[in-house]
């Protein structure tokens, strides 16, 4: 009893993805790129990339979809993933599964918390997501990359050296957060050997494709589809999706779900993960972001696409050509 | 090109309300009923209504779904709708559209942000929106009862008179954020003037059916249906689904949205209002609340159906019998 | 075994007390005046005036000494003092004794604290002081303005008619207060009732020598000298002394502590209250208020006079003639 | 013209002294010893010394006045002396001189004013201050031990190795506060190197006796004594007082102000220095704190000094004798 049509034709998305790279292109408002990575040689802030991955496997690609970019935040989804695969719902007794009304990366609210930061996709939650993948014994994964290697099918990507070395330098704020998680032994490990993970997983680059395949698996099989999905596997990527719904955007969850109405999250080097579930995986790239750190371009792009789809979760619109 | 399948049939629905009905009866934990509620002289915490209106216009009850109870904060989604009706876009300059980590009625966050409450389903922000409908010189509805009884399409239904008269007397903490939004100039009307609306359109008493049949308007006409949506109330919709799903439920909002999947509203009268976009508008009521101040057997009983019948909008587990 | 030597000759006060008025005189920066306050008419930031009461009871001016301004804040010691003279240190069950961090007045302290102010001198406190004021029965003096009567010994002063008027038509924050502490069962009498005893008391008009003459008791008999305090008074009146030095200047509490030296307590129509323990009571008046809200002229004349006089409780300057 | 007698005869004050520690010795409420100082292996809760230097250089002792202890937070006392000789008021562009309403190491208050600490003597004041120390090419004293070896005018009192080394260990808290400083660009140093600096000075044990002489040049010279105090001393005296006043005892300075009226600051060792300008320097020593974090019996006894010898800066009770 599927609640979702999974058999959008293929072609159709190609036409909105086309439709959309083409509407975006001539958009000439493009935000902010944030300091240390508007200092890479390449960055040019008009450039735009997307990839859809249908629940078939097939694959629709529009502008710079194979440019590699640093995917930061977007990386905190696959390490929840391994997180809850490790260590089921204890997951919860060390981080909170609640919206945030304080910025992401607020200290006040994770010593209002008494050192439980209110979830796993602010930084202070995402640390403590880190530093339970190094409690694990025998890893299923050894790491975030490894996980993107099986969820991909290719290793062939890479950390990127210079966000690395910018990041591992810095990060007061996420030391500040580790050490007052710390403080209330809600931490486990010594802070800068998570941080190290934490500033390594974020510096990954991958492309729009590779980002859209990786996140295959948050779609869910479709009912009847090939892969078997399991009811424990379902359980978890239903949470991962709400949580990406309701704190996937930093401060601008609110107005993301309405724009968009899909779960997604993003990261300030400008890629977007977003998810139809059983229908689509899409990614989206463009380094301008805009107030709250969310790419301007990606933003308004999977809005257009949503909405030229009929894919918000949250109702849509009478179709134009009727 | 639509998302969602509508044409589950009617009796799927009715079976999966009858097994969730059974299910409810043998749960023995019913939280805690709030005490200017429990004292009313008629109250068993369990008591369980549900009513599911199709987007064909199909009605499904089970238990008590004709039993009147107090709509409360249910009752600021409908006022949400008068507002945004009356004034657009503008109900944005007055109050926010994210997520809160502070409780509903936080004061704190309300001093932060200068007298802009964080999102219409808090306290502030439901204040602050009644105040925005008293500024209107000819409103399309009176008032929330007179929305509610067009959309019902009956007006046999009343404010209960214990419920306003306990909650007109006190009420402090409303007049303390009504009068702090006054401070910073976000609040034209009399304090007392705006509460006495509020406090009246809470203690609106609903059935479960007639709550149901009121938020038709939420599920959007199914693409190809009968009634004609406009894009401009396609988009108040979808804007009010997702602030239901990302703020509908006080601080229990991720918890719910990964339990039931689906945008909805709560009140302390133990109604909760949900939505199936294009398929169905729902409404349960138990009076016992759970941490949350969310009926404990209304959520579960909406997990459950969501569960049997692929509703939520976070991806659904295979079908156990397929 | 007196700390302090209290006969200090009275014209060495007259020569300090004229040499300060002449250095304030060439002063040319004089802040600003509070809106509703700078509406008065006759009304010139520049001016300035200064009494100082000894122990022996010999009266020096300075400047428009017999000037009437509102004494707004500085009301809150003489209300605190009938509160503890009339409840003793049941005071202490519903205001807090400490520094707050906040401005004065900050809401979010006060939800904090579940309805208790931090101290009696932020609004929230003072407010509870005044509702503490009429739960009793037959009070010694029936209002602040009867306990300044008999302190001045005379009541030829006046609750100024526009600020009265002004301050009792808004006040929206001090309303939030008051019902947020009543919300916390912090409060027993209706708000309104409290607030217009509360902006009455702020809205009385007095010269700097009638409220230097208020404030005689404030600085404790002398040791040897002619009238009689009671432990009891000795023990209140050290306590208020040390709340007016820990607090009594709003945001700037700490530096006016380290420029003057001594308890005080400002208020925004430009008066000050300060206090030589066992030596002298002095009042101070200029408009003109600084980015806390004291009284810019008004303070640097009691530094200087202070430096002077050798008067700092926290240890003075080797004495410039020798 | 002096404020102060500071005649007081030696032997007035060491019956006064005597009269205190008889006092304290039949008193069985101890309070709390904190945890690692607790480990401590010849610690006994009820043990208590005092130390009185007078202006004169008498010295009057009581208890176990020469067991050392370490002086923890005391030690900030004379780190702000040292920045201030160092940096002179550029030490006020990097902490504030405000009495904070929050707890002594809270984070909160340190995110809300953007990395500048409310004052000196909360951690995170000390520690931008230890930050400023490291800043100077050519100290004048290499570190507080040095400073406190010319202060007392000997070198034999050691760093605790056991308190060093738990204390390095762990602080978290402290990491977590130095951290967020760095990421407001108010930390110049590794944060490793300032806590190592920090946690030495904090694990310096003095006795009574040493942290009394150590104190003198609080008092300031009495005018007309032998010492010559300078113009820039006298100011950074009176302020690092009034500091004391206001912000040396964390969230329990106006309940101490009250009681012994006196500049004054605390530490966790169970150690208290205290100022009566012009007059005395006062070290106090039991290990048990109050709720505050202050030696409990060691701020009874003040109480009772200050009363029987009339040292309260805010005035004085009429003499029992007389």
């Amino acid at each position: 009893m599927p609640a979702r049509k999974n058999s959008l034709q293929t072609d159709q998305i190609r036409s909105a993805v086309d439709a959309v790279v083409a509407e975006v292109e001539v958009i000439e408002s493009f935000g902010k790129v944030i300091d240390h990575i508007a200092e890479l040689s390449d960055l040019q802030i008009n450039r735009f990339g997307i990839c859809v991955v249908t629940a078939d496997g097939d694959v629709v690609t529009g502008g710079e979809a194979d440019h590699p970019f640093p995917i930061q935040s977007i990386s905190k989804v696959f390490a929840l993933t391994m997180a809850l695969e490790a260590h089921g719902d204890d997951v919860w007794k060390r981080v909170g599964r609640e919206p945030s009304g304080d910025p992401f990366n607020s200290i006040i609210d994770l010593e209002r918390m008494k050192g439980v930061p209110r979830n796993p996709f602010i930084n202070a939650g995402a640390l403590v997501v880190v530093d339970m993948l190094l409690d694990r014994e025998k890893p299923r994964h050894e790491d975030v990359a490894a996980f993107l290697a099986e969820h991909i099918g290719s290793d062939e990507f890479d950390v990127d050296p210079e966000i690395f070395d910018k990041e591992a330098k810095g990060g007061y704020t996420n030391r500040a957060l580790a050490n007052l998680a710390k403080s209330f032994d809600n931490f486990h490990h010594e802070v800068d050997d998570v941080l190290k993970v934490y500033v390594r997983q974020c510096a990954i680059a991958l492309t729009c494709r590779q980002l859209a395949l990786a996140g295959r698996y948050l779609m869910l099989a479709p009912p009847g589809g090939r892969k078997k999905t399991s009811i424990e596997e379902a359980h978890r990527v239903r949470r991962i999706n709400s949580l990406m719904l309701t704190c996937g955007q930093y401060d601008g969850a609110g107005d993301f779900a309405y724009r968009v109405g899909l779960p997604a999250k993003s990261g300030v080097g400008g890629g977007i993960l977003a998810v139809v579930p059983h229908v689509a995986s899409i990614a989206v790239w463009s380094p301008g972001l805009d107030d709250n750190g969310n790419s301007l371009l990606g933003t308004i792009a999977l809005e257009r696409l949503s909405e030229r789809l009929g894919w918000s979760v949250f109702g849509n619109l009478p179709p134009k050509d009727v």
